[in-house]
């Protein structure tokens, strides 16, 4: 399972998308540990570099992402995970993927409605 | 267009799907100069860790990716390009995406076909 960690400081990004819809839900980064905790728990688990820890999505939510397989690219330094999103929503500001905004005539806009209301889960 | 360049060296992940079928093709990074030029031109750059260079994909293999629309993630520290992609294929090694290589059994096994001879191409 010999990936590149070397290139970010020890972390490569994982795109996590829906098996089912396509739909890309978030992108992270994954240490090396985060990454076996990944394929050996099933539940997909980051890097957290603003807290420096491990993070399993979903711990506090209960929006867990449910690994159903992993790719990896030619470098082997950035991982693809298709999951099943459990939950309404994978982004913590209340939306079902963290790509809720696109860029229309030069600005950041809100392309889309949450599915459920933030401040109740976090 | 406000994006947070400082968490990884000035850089951000840049995600590249297919507009069409919705598949992941490739991953790179995008400094503000990448995706300043990727917004005025509308095709798809990146900057090169290892070259210390923008690169615009298909610049060599005329396999350019023809952004569609732009989408950021809730900490604006993202980007994920829809795209048309040009040519048969993404990857410099001949396949239609990057990630060809499935984790099984704890191997990274190629789980897809060629879909064009690379050396004919670079």
């Amino acid at each position: 399972m010999d990936l590149d960690f070397n290139k970010t400081g020890g972390m490569i990004p994982a795109v996590v998308q829906d098996v089912t819809t396509g739909r890309v839900l978030m992108v992270g980064f994954m240490n090396e540990e985060a990454f076996q905790k990944t394929v050996a728990t099933g539940l997909t688990t980051f890097y957290s570099r603003s807290r420096n820890k491990l993070w399993t999505k979903g711990e506090s939510s209960g929006h867990t992402l449910v690994v159903k397989s992993i790719q990896t690219d030619c470098d082997k330094d950035c991982v693809l995970v298709q999951v099943e999103a459990q939950g309404p929503g994978v982004c913590h500001e209340g939306y079902q993927s963290c790509f809720f905004r696109t860029l229309e005539e030069g600005e950041w806009k809100i392309t889309e409605a949450q599915t459920y209301d933030p401040k109740a889960v976090y």
